[in-house]
């Protein structure tokens, strides 16, 4: 009944219109497991940080429920960095600066207990590493979700499409999804992606919301809209986090349950843009998701009368 | 029981990615009317046309409904002409040609018998020509819906905001409601938009959807996800045309009955994307209707089981 997180656990300095925040903690491994943990409680963290990182996060992450015996910390070493601009429509950024520092030679190593995983959520890495995670797992899990981005489909897009085939859902944004499949259609680009392996494609679309695709069914969850968003960093992270914590606390992959997972992971989401890093989702409950949940209700129900 | 729709009747040359169409019957009323006309059989339209226009359009305009009493005929002059070339992401365009002919000196003037409309939908024109239908009228209609756009906030603001004072609902697109607001935060942007006059703002996202705001409610509706776009002209006027015609049909106004009227125009507008101009919002039966209505239940639908 375990869930796997791998990616990575990282400093960022972010920069938007709001404001900046140096040095802060984030991640995409952070930001996932941090979500998942709400909704079960044996989350297995695979990662690599320096010696430099806060004894307080991990402290929070294990007192979250997060078993961080997959997390190497090499001594003397630094964590990843990454730093980035927004611009004012907050869709948009640059970056900055990109310091791999441990991340450069990082072998994931799955401890013996992390194996018979049977909930996967690969974050953002190189292809490679992705692989090198499946390749040691006992079993195949139940559903494997893979996020990973352009700049992979740039550099190493062979290694992408190899373990495209061994992953169950694929999360990316849309410009991703429209550059993976060449098509502008994104009904178009999921048909094609969905021919490179995954049972079922989600496309985030930040403030625009997220489609899940499968072969022949199409759901779409909104954005929450908000009166101020601070800081996106993460966003995707958190809603991959509540996506994969919601199916695995319910273990059912049907459809039906699957929606419902795009709605808990839209609801994280909403939540983490509302302050700089980790710090809104480090801060929640489970009434403030039901009670963010319910306004998901509110925004899209409708009766059709027909 | 009736609805007055003003607005422009016209011809457009269209470029997309995927064809050209020239001379192509166009025009915010003609797709208002056009679209409303499925729902209520009282359509009463106000524009002006030059003695070029098509007999056959306006013949099955009169054969779906709509009374063109109000439709002036200038003998000897054209009607208005617009030329767009949409870029490749089918959201942006530029304008080539705008002539303004018959519209130059439009001056509306209802018949008597459309002076006791309740519900009323000026499409996108000079505000002080919405006005001047607005002061025509013989009772206060239960809904005046009002479009209009960037060119009129940048040209015309003053009498922009006299006619906003005197409307139920707004429909613009999400960067008007931005300019027009100051705010970029859509949820801020209405507060500062409904303190304006109407009571109701739609924000129309293209491809992403619909926002409906009231004072204290927010509803989305998506846009469908389809495989082929051909050509957005006119899709936010049929949008519009679906939105009041339900309206007008159902005589409620609740915000629950304005969320369905958001789906119809929503549905109505998939449709027009699909061919050039008028063309598939013309061709329209019930059934194809309400099987494109039950594609937005699909699509949004879920159980929370909370």
């Amino acid at each position: 009944m375990s869930l796997l997180v791998v990616g990575t656990v990282a400093f960022d300095d972010v920069e938007t219109p709001f404001g900046r925040a140096e040095k802060i903690v984030g991640g995409a491994a952070t930001y996932i497991s941090l979500a998942a943990a709400y909704f079960t409680k044996s989350v297995n963290l695979v990662s690599v940080i320096g010696d430099d990182f806060p004894e307080e996060t991990l402290d929070h992450m294990r007192a979250s429920g997060i078993n961080l015996d997959g997390l190497q910390v090499k001594a003397g070493e630094k964590s990843f960095f990454w730093a980035g601009r927004y611009h004012q429509n907050m869709n948009d950024r640059d970056t900055l600066d990109t310091q791999l520092n441990v991340l450069a030679d990082f072998d994931p190593v799955l401890p013996e207990a992390y194996r018979n995983a049977n909930y996967v959520m690969l974050g953002n890495l190189t292809p490679a590493v992705q692989m090198r995670v499946l390749d040691q797992l006992a079993v195949r899990p139940h559903m494997v979700v893979l996020d990973t981005m352009n700049f992979w489909m740039n550099t190493a897009m062979e290694e992408l499409l190899e373990v495209l085939k061994r992953i169950d859902v694929l999360t990316i944004n849309d410009e991703e999804a429209r550059q993976l499949s060449g098509e502008r259609s994104l009904v178009k680009a999921a048909e094609v992606i969905l021919r490179m392996g995954p049972r079922f494609l989600v496309v985030k679309k930040g403030e625009h919301g997220a489609l899940l695709f499968s072969e022949n069914q199409i759901f779409f969850a909104p954005a929450l809209p908000l009166a101020e968003v601070f800081d996106p960093t993460g966003a995707g992270d958190t809603f991959a986090g509540g996506f994969i914590g919601y199916l695995a606390s319910t273990q059912d992959t049907s459809f039906e349950n699957m929606k419902r997972a795009v709605i808990y992971g839209s609801a994280m989401a909403s939540f983490c843009v509302e302050k700089f890093g980790v710090e809104r989702v480090k801060s929640l409950n489970d009434e403030m998701i039901t009670d963010r949940v319910l306004r998901f209700v509110d925004l899209v129900n409708f009766d059709a009368r027909l």
